[in-house]
């Protein structure tokens, strides 16, 4: 019993009425970059913008899983409907999806206005980001209230794709390694609200302090359109802080109405569009350069990476004259 | 007293005579690539191909700056020049040199027959890569024997530079999270050599069993060219397993005489061209592309991303014409 294929444009009504098929066919689509769902994607995006888009990011170990579950039943209880899209840590050489398989794991999963995507990060530059920010607007047309995207703070991608949201969360915890924190220390910039998870550890309070210092020296603490990023505490083992957590998700949203949320919007999209178009260039780049003769050349040491690189891009450049 | 800008093309000379001045002046240009180095940064890549490149990463908290620390006074002791490049895992969006500070504060800083350089990871897509290859080839004309490529394996392109080198080496350690070990399951792959550190831990018996499991289950473990990835146990704490980790480097690099030395060259060869030619057709489209237009039509919604896209690298590619 072969599954008819259904066209990506035919999906967009169902999805548009929230049925879970055709917004998982869409996704799927749309992860795996398929040609002919471009155009349905296009139209997506210019019906989306509704909802509330929520990046959680955090270094390995600082909690944010069990924080983001604990933050959906919270939102659950309003009566609002929530999507979880999970990049994945794991590298492009392997597969995997651990953020994915523990989500998956709970009761979350049961509950029909929850929707849990998980994705793994993938070779191709930009390639990822604007999958994910495609996923985020075709659950915004299924309708869902509030979009998390949930990133691991450790490449350049996943930072980006936590700050290509209306309110970006930071999540630091007590009891991490040197090497994170220096992770940690680089990605603080980004928030919009600060949390310290696992509070309810004897050595919360040191982190809390180290944080305050850190924001103090001006890292991560700006005072941007009127915005002065709060650092929360949580634990999500005595299910704390996150009434406030809500709350100032709500107060961030609110303080987007108006020129700061035109600004953000802005960003996004000056962001989306250069993904995506170097994306689109290397891409030509790929399908039509020819490295062979160059690559051995230059394995030979006849010649440089840079001279051979400018003669492949000056052939290319000549060649898609006549495109 | 102003230092006189001593044009590229003379310092490689005395750089190659091994005058430190010199290698730091190139190094430094390299890393920032300044236009007016790259002229040089070519004849110096036609001049090198001499030193064993070793690249060392493992997940935070490995204990592998640690541990090049040691190798290092063990080649030191053979009487070997080191050179250590040091890829910091800050995001573009701070400064900072984590791993840099740390190898600074070592005795090791002060042997003339030891040169350390730390990098930080910037925005430029491929940029790094390039820079840190470059930095490479500076220290191979300035006649170091044993060049190590130190990265944090957490992003893409941090991998990427571990696998440009002749040797690959992959630091596990006992007692990780699981989103760390996720992490490191993805870059087992690339490794020549497997090295647990810390074994003189307790946990590290069941760290060593994991790993002997997972390579047996086809992850990591492929025997390439004739080449089976060992697996090995050191001890910092203990200067233990030492000699049998630069005893397995020299082996693998003898494996590289001959056919299999060839084609790890030529695929290191291809990726730095292919890094090249997309870092250089990305600047252009940088400097001519213009978004402004096209932004504000995606800011609001009036087309998408993909749409736009194809509009700026079209008319990009008909501006290129001309060039």
């Amino acid at each position: 019993m072969a599954r008819r294929y259904v066209p990506s444009l035919e999906l967009i009504g169902p999805a548009s009425d929230g049925e879970t098929w055709a917004v998982a066919r869409l996704i799927s689509r749309a992860e795996a970059g398929v040609p002919e769902a471009r155009e349905a994607i296009g139209q997506i995006y210019k019906r989306a913008g509704r909802a509330h888009v929520i990046g959680i990011t955090g270094v390995p170990g600082s909690g944010k899983s069990t924080l983001v579950g604990k933050l959906v039943q919270r939102l659950r209880d309003d009566g609002l409907r929530v999507a979880i899209v999970a990049i994945d840590p794991s590298s492009p050489y392997s597969g995997g999806s651990i953020l994915g398989d523990r989500i998956r794991m709970s009761d979350l999963v049961l509950d029909p206005d929850v929707f849990i995507r998980s994705m793994a990060t993938r070779g191709a530059v930009g390639g990822m980001a604007h999958a994910a920010l495609d996923v985020v607007d075709i659950l915004d047309l299924a309708g869902f209230d509030k979009i998390i995207i949930e990133t691991v703070g450790v490449g350049q991608d996943e930072v980006e794709i936590a700050k290509s949201s209306h309110t970006t969360v930071v999540v630091s915890a007590p009891g991490l390694g040197d090497e994170i924190q220096a992770i940690k220390a680089g990605i603080l910039e980004i928030a919009d609200i600060h949390v310290v998870s696992k509070c309810d550890r004897s050595d919360a309070n040191r982190t809390m302090t180290d944080l305050k210092m850190m924001l103090k020296d001006g890292i991560g603490s700006a005072l941007t359109r009127g915005w002065l990023p709060p650092v929360l505490e949580t634990s999500s083992l005595n299910e704390e802080g996150f009434e406030e957590l809500v709350a100032s998700l709500d107060k961030h949203l609110t303080s987007l109405d108006g020129p700061a949320g035109v600004e953000r919007r802005a960003q996004i999209s000056a962001f989306r569009l250069q993904k995506a178009a170097e994306t689109l260039l290397l891409e030509r780049l790929r399908q039509q350069a020819n490295y062979g003769t160059q690559t051995r050349r230059v394995s030979d040491r006849a010649t440089d990476p840079y001279a051979a690189a400018t003669a492949i891009v000056d052939q290319f450049s000549r060649e898609t004259t006549h495109v």
